[in-house]
């Protein structure tokens, strides 16, 4: 699990409960979390791929403000503790099994990569290999100081 | 592992040439998989979520049809195989970390979701519960027959 704190959730029905049911049941994995997509709320553009663990989401809608599970870091990630940039949630969707989210968020600083790309999905997939797609946003060295890309990954 | 096939893929090298090289390296899960977003291709909205395999990433890039992984059926999942409402993929995106993908799609009779809905986020998380916001663009006993929905859970 990814914390030990007990689930501020609801316990699951039956699959016709969870699907249509009115109350709010996540289905963490086995490593106690669910993937949460990060869309930006005025364009929709996706601008991320998170984690949740239920410590997270709870806090999430506690504080309207995103906050994930970091895999890499193994901790609660605010989204934006370093940068500054965190995302306030306008809105949170859940699907139709209930094992991955939606939130629709106002990026600070308009972009949600590290990379100072504004979507995390920045490279297409071509016949030939990837190309870039991307807005750059800002320059990370800018935001995080000289040396910070090649030091560390980014928090997923 | 999702399934013993070997990697189609190319191995990862450091941080930064997963970050910012020109060659497909996706990180795939203990389990063998990494979490894939679906969107609507003209509108951009979301979807679905869903998880592939290396066989169904590859395969998806071989036809140019979305195939995933369904956990819960443990095989890969064709998307439409029962409904006929496959996915025509026109853009794969990978993320900073090549840990999630993107799919832009074309979906063929208009739902995502196997409840009729035309995205699998059909219901947003209100203080007070849970509210229907989807779009119904068919009925589930029409595509699938009468009690379906009541026999199964949806692939996922």
């Amino acid at each position: 699990m990814a914390d030990d704190t007990p689930s501020p959730f609801a316990s699951r029905g039956s699959p016709q409960d969870v699907e249509t049911g009115l109350e709010l049941t996540p289905r963490f994995d086995a490593a106690g979390l669910l993937p949460a997509v990060a869309t930006d709320a005025q364009s929709g553009e996706v601008l991320m791929l998170a984690w949740m663990s239920a410590e997270s989401f709870a806090e999430t809608l506690a504080t309207g403000r995103a906050v994930y599970y970091s895999r890499s870091r193994r901790r609660l990630w605010r989204k934006g503790e370093e940068s500054g940039h965190d995302q306030l949630v306008r809105a949170i969707l859940v699907d139709c099994d209930a094992d991955a989210i939606l939130l629709k968020v106002d990026q600070r600083g308009g972009a949600a990569c590290h990379t100072g790309n504004r979507s995390r999905f920045f490279r297409k997939v071509g016949p030939s290999g990837i190309e870039y797609v991307g807005t750059q946003v800002f320059d990370p060295e800018q935001v995080y100081g000289r040396g910070a890309s090649a030091k560390s990954e980014p928090a997923s």
